[in-house]
């Protein structure tokens, strides 16, 4: 091969390359399950003026961080959020390894089957359940418990497993994100350990991008010297509300420059999030869409359920703050990830 | 051109970038400042078998974590840990700002500059110490007051900036991992705020891979309704002995593949590294060089000193379970980055 045509050569690589560059990290159709509108646009002008080094708002990409709540955000929350469901479904292991509990409140009721009497249970009856079926274990045996669960249960309405319960639209802002040099982060009111369990599977996120609420462990020895950690009950971030800056405070150390959320509860990390210099992101799902999905508020009248709350409060401070919300029903072409 | 010289030309771009690939991958001499034996020895090993894909011990990328104790094992800890001189230097202006304590111990005594008299201080005085000058301020106060003082303050001996006084030989660690697929992670007794300030440009360990002993923060809103997180005194995370596997629990979420400390501090991280199946790396650093750094342990008839104790305790568990223990005075050809 002779000089000439081996710069040639290169020449043609690096243009092919550079092409499938612009392709990978600017292409429309990288968000294709979305109709276009004023979310869709967003998402890709941010994008576009945080990755563009000519740019004003050009963000270097140690700084492109990003965080996502998961129930109702990237997966489906109604009419339980998935961990609740977990740990009620465990009570009868855990009863079969401690039998004095059988007869106990809330026990009692859950092992009953009463759908109805296990939807009035209080938030302390809850607590005390998440407490047994969720510490008191290794972290290994936790591990290996909730893996299980997660690959036979399957959700009433759609029936199938809860990871294929995930909004495809959402699923290809991670991707998006991701392609464009942004670490994405799971910043959720949900158990960390439990949803760690499965998020680099269902979301392509590692558990060390994983920021939940989160209990002490307990550092020990087994009897042939081995050591081990055991989940303690003691709560050390309830990563709700302002939990979750304080959350993405402690565990990750940055200012998010993207944010997305569904609820009161991401009400905080929206702020924080928006309290940065230059281009940010602020996003909410709304839960438009009683066919395809559900339909909740009670914000623009949408029925006012317990699970997962969007306040009209909430619907006009991202008015007045410019967040996005996301309408599920004109924004998602596609829904679920798994109907694809 | 032709398709054929296309061809050859593509084939020698593959063989250059595999070639680029496998020499910044194996190259002896990404540990340049090591002399060769056991320690280096087995550094290369364990990123041979743990990324050749044909080795009975390869680890996927994902799975790739390395965690660094850092006073002691990648800088300086002598004769005082380098947070601890930072607190003690901002009594001064905590002062100022809290007239109140001016005659108040332990404060009176830092005022007084009676190097003797700080140095008997007592456990409690300096955790007084420490809440008065690392809590109480926002995040983003602190943080330009951590990094306005790294840039002027300066060690006796060495008269540089503490961010000089870094180890060479263990900063090659850190680049080799990472240059082989490693998230390399601090897991520090430091505070995980103080650290954060400069791990970055001194190590390449962005924020987030910062694992310290760290405090909650409390969100709330200045006068204008902007967000902001301020640094509380209760303590999440004591990230010593115990505190580290439970804190890389916490943090991260995975079991290292290989851990690098140099004091009982450390102890139960190796421990817990160790535990894990496969390949696993385990080193610590004795400082047995007077000359180029210090000499203290008390392992193997060394100095006991008050900071970074190295029993000999732990020199025998290193022993019997196959951990490495770095000797600075012959494994390392160079000590202080800095002095390259």
């Amino acid at each position: 091969m002779t000089w000439r045509s081996e710069k040639k050569a290169i020449a043609a690589l690096a243009i092919l390359w550079l092409l499938s560059v612009g392709r990978g990290s600017y292409a429309q159709d990288a968000l294709a399950s979305w109709n276009d509108g004023r979310a869709k646009q967003s998402i890709l002008k941010f994008v576009r003026d945080t990755t563009d080094q000519s740019s004003a708002d050009f963000v270097p990409p140690v700084e492109r961080i990003a965080t996502f709540d998961q129930d109702g955000t990237l997966w489906v929350e109604h009419p339980m959020y998935t961990q609740v469901i977990y740990c009620l479904e465990r009570v009868p292991a855990v009863v079969t390894r401690k039998p004095e509990l059988e007869n106990v409140e809330p026990f009692k009721t859950v092992l009953s089957g009463d759908r109805d009497a296990i939807a009035k249970l209080s938030m302390k009856d809850l607590e005390e359940i998440l407490a047994a079926t969720l510490t008191g274990m290794s972290v290994e045996e936790f591990n290996e418990e909730a893996r299980k669960w997660l690959e036979t249960a399957t959700d009433h309405r759609w029936r199938r497993p809860y990871t294929q319960l995930t909004y495809q639209p959402m699923q290809e802002v991670l991707e998006y994100l991701r392609a464009n040099g942004y670490k994405t982060y799971m910043v959720t009111g949900g158990g960390q350990d439990f949803v760690r369990a499965y998020s680099e599977g269902t979301y392509g996120i590692p558990p060390e991008q994983v920021v939940g609420t989160a209990g002490a462990t307990q550092y020990g020895y087994d009897k042939n010297g081995r050591p081990f950690l055991t989940k303690e009950p003691n709560l050390l971030l309830n990563d709700n509300n302002a939990g979750k800056p304080e959350g993405i405070h402690l565990m990750i150390g940055r200012r998010p420059r993207a944010a997305f959320g569904n609820s009161t509860g991401d009400q905080q990390m929206l702020e924080y999030t928006g309290a940065g210099d230059g281009a940010r992101l602020m996003m909410l799902v709304l839960h438009d869409d009683p066919q395809r999905e559900y339909a909740y508020g009670p914000a623009q009248g949408l029925p006012d359920t317990k699970v997962g709350t969007f306040t009209q409060a909430l619907y006009d401070e991202a008015q007045s703050k410019g967040w996005i919300v996301i309408s599920m029903k004109n924004d998602f072409k596609e829904v679920l990830r798994s109907d694809k």
